[in-house]
């Protein structure tokens, strides 16, 4: 057909049945080429097992998220290192511009020109100051004065990113490390159990379960496939104790009928995804988890993590006991 | 059944009544085992009446959220406590380096070695740094660079955290201290009321009250039911005045037909939520409250906190009027 | 009826009329008893004609909040008073403990012992601590290392202030100073016009019109109703023009056979609340504005504030052009 | 008709058919009077194509948005020029009130009292206050301790706009330079491809196409009207990977039989809105982009980016690859 003259249309066909089908499909957002059955797609940390390559320098250091959500003691030290290491590299530039203009004001010089000059820049650097050294020349003088301002810049820094890993909203919502096939009323149910580990409240929870697991497409080969899982109850307003998840198998479940094997052959995988509001500062907070088939029991069910008939004022909840499970005979 | 062959499925039922059942209950996230009724769920601060234990400790210290969310007198009762301590602390480690290394300007030393320690050390956290003390070593300057660097960054600290608490979206909602059942037009109601006691004003008010009682199951043993109650109007737009909610007792009320009697023998609770925007900063805000059995009059009315027949251009509400009721006969 | 034996229904009916007819009626926070018909109920600024009389000194005060809000003249004169104030006060101490413990390097005291004080503690409150004045006892010191931790605080609390009045969510929308009854299509509308006067974009805006207006009760006294106003279009995803809101006069508005006498003796009142996303900072944004009767204008319509015409590549709007309207017959 | 008489009602017509059309109008904020066929609505960047004039000065400065949406380099060199010159300014007001009165402890003044005057000012600003200069008089202590006030307010706005640069929720979405019409299953569809650039994880994602263009009115005239394209998948929960949009051209769509030609003359655009959630920060983030008719090839369809058949533990995609298409028959 010319390019000048194609039209958009299919000449015979006004309404397709397979764009209707594509329409209803699920998807996650992972796509449905992922078929290699030794990677699962979510870790267990909530992080994908997908790298981007090619990227801007800028966007693959993507220095203030890193700084925001590396650990204390990895931010502590790297604060350190670049002290000392901003304090070197202006002692080094003193060096060249003439020690003989920090004057000191007993110049016994106990430590030697170097530490004279990276000790004055330390001063600079954190507008301390003390004055017992200070600079003596032109020269000298403008590098302390644009240090004491970098000085300046870098603690305001430092102020933006101590704040924003403190109100960075963050869930520690703990999972269940397993999840387990259990007896459900009459029926059975795929059920996980997750607790709140903060002291802080979490309200308007929110979960939202997706399967997704390899299926044969008509020519052979396989392509994943994405299924919500109907959760039995998939909101509280209030999150003050453990809280367990079930699935109920009814007919209506993608996973009525299967046997273990099923679930290991087609790479089953749940993934689990919470959504809530941190209570002090009103702000979104998210979490997500993977089952792998090999983390699911059968026939066990979860432990009651409180029994309801303590004789205290409060109730009491035991996070060690969030894993405990005991068997259970499947209907 | 073998493990190896079992299949997740019921064998006779494809449909259970009994899932279907469950997945109409209302649960606001307190399950259905706490049964005790000498406590509270929640209490009137909006806490929860459970207790974790066994979280990590960084999870219990909870420090962020403890500094952000207790009273001002106590915040800054702990940034002296950690000022006077870290200072205290630098002094001992500057006597263990030799406190005749920090030079003083004028060797009067009229408060001793361990006094100039620590002024020099809270000279140098607060980087005022006079210099007329000032080290005069190696390892004093090391200390003085080391203790500048943390005392910047105990100040971002404290910088973020006042910010923190500044702007942290609280409402201060004042709920009427009892609901009262009264008439409400040719029925009876359930009502309490709010008043909104910051000066800057809430908008899209929504409120939401569930009850909570107990109620004894088929086997005789008791279980926590929740219901949501309906109210006759549950959002506006604005909140300039006071606002009472009001739960008209209609046949389809779970509070149909109740006695006195009846409210406190299945140790009702009526747990309420309200959630807006502040209009200063547009951010979330929200509010739990809860009434007791005990805390609702039967057969009183509120008072109205104003007439509407002000002669003045602008309308004035006393909020000490809040709890005021009156007399009035039920329907 | 005896308290105890009260039961929580109306004997004869079971449902409710009334309560029916009462959920229907609209409500915007307001009540029904606002019937002074010489105030309004919104002002032209988006603040409520209505004040609450004994909260809390705290609630009243309301620091932070006005802080942000209030003007930036306003706001750098009240650092700078409080600046001054802490240095007089903080002099006074030190004039107090002995200022002959403050000592200078350069003895002349060409400015006398209060004002030696005074810029000694300017120089701590700040930490510039050049150290050309320094404590020179154990008392002074005390109050030297006191003061330039409360400095530290002080320029931490300035600091977070103003990053809050900066980063605060406003929207500058202005709305045009009346609004209008004008022929629209085949029969009449009354509109007004917004527009965003920052340069930042405002993305998926939303409008919504109330109308408030006395009305006679049965017992003839008058009640306050309001009316929610359909808008042929309230929501834009882009909003970088003009934008002329129209609520159409079919036989379904409240306005409908409506004469300037009825508006007029009705105290009718629209009030008008817009909220949209800030596209800098993805915030909510919100603004309110209102009418009276007698800022609607009969038989004008808007003028166009652009043709659409223009031979440039990128179209202008003039701000100016808001408010211009021009003559309309009705229909 | 007089002006007192006129009610608001059309004399025959109670329900408007035209009032009812024009509601069910798609418009996206721009209005119909864009009609110039040389401009773009949105430019690549995902700003607008119009001007506003006559906005205050402060609106028009938008001095905040600039500093947080400005480059990095633009942003640091700002702050040195703002440095720079308040320096000089303060050295000048110091030279007028008489550099003598500024000691300096060594009075060689090897680089004479303006330079003198210079430093002793950049040492107040940033409060670093050596000391080897102070202030001696009257005068100057008074501009010294102004000037240091000033310099910690003005580091404290610098704190604020480091911090809100840093944490301004963007999102770096990449979109494919070219949308294409390719076959898709059994028809043909317009589809275009996104990824994210930044290491942190976007979910909830939602994207929302328009299209726009010119069509003659009756009267012959142009006027712009607008289409929202139906996509056969618009939201997804996770972006790990890139996403290919797709809005089908069945007979449903405004593009059904269109040629290259039609799209030329009707000057068409497609819209594009995104929408989601930061991980990090749970912060909504929105990205805008525009395809014109002469950025959408014809018989091109896009290339995977990964095949799905890689042997490694994490799925690897080059960013690189996401305008590669290849030629593809249209159906």
């Amino acid at each position: 057909m010319n390019t000048k003259n194609r039209r958009l249309f299919n000449q015979t066909a006004k309404e397709s049945q397979l764009v209707e089908q594509e329409v209803r499909r699920d998807d996650i957002g992972f796509g449905t080429k992922l078929t290699d059955s030794h990677s699962r797609l979510i870790n267990q940390d909530g992080s994908f097992n997908i790298v981007r390559v090619n990227g801007t320098l800028w966007d693959r250091l993507n220095i203030y998220n890193r700084l925001i959500t590396m650990s204390w003691v990895q931010f502590l030290s790297w604060l350190m290192i670049f002290y000392v290491t901003a304090n070197t590299l202006f002692a080094g530039i003193y060096m060249l511009a003439d020690p003989g203009m920090l004057k000191a004001a007993d110049e016994k010089e106990i430590y030697g020109p170097f530490w004279k000059c990276f000790f004055f820049s330390s001063q600079t650097l954190t507008t301390v100051g003390y004055g017992h050294i200070s600079p003596d020349s032109f020269l000298t003088s403008s590098i302390a004065a644009f240090e004491s301002m970098m000085g300046l810049l870098a603690f305001a820094l430092a102020t933006g990113l101590l704040y924003g890993r403190f109100s960075r909203p963050i869930a520690h919502i703990r999972f269940s490390k397993q999840a387990v096939f259990a007896p459900y009323l009459d029926v059975n149910a795929w059920m996980f159990r997750i607790i709140n580990c903060r002291a802080n409240q979490l309200i308007n929870l929110e979960v939202s379960v997706s399967m997704s697991r390899l299926e044969p497409k008509p020519d052979g080969t396989l392509s994943r496939k994405y299924y919500g899982l109907t959760l039995e109850r998939n909101k509280v307003s209030f999150f003050p104790t453990n809280w367990t998840l079930v699935h109920p198998i009814t007919d209506k479940s993608p996973l009525y009928g299967c046997t273990p094997e099923d679930l290991e052959q087609s790479d089953t995988e749940f993934l689990v995804s919470v959504q809530a509001l941190d209570d002090t500062f009103v702000q979104s907070v998210h979490s997500r988890f993977s089952y792998r088939y090999d983390e699911v029991l059968w026939g066990r069910k979860f432990r009651p993590m409180f029994d309801g008939k303590q004789q205290t004022q409060v109730v009491k909840i035991d996070l060690n006991q969030l894993d405990d499970t005991e068997d259970a005979e499947l209907n």
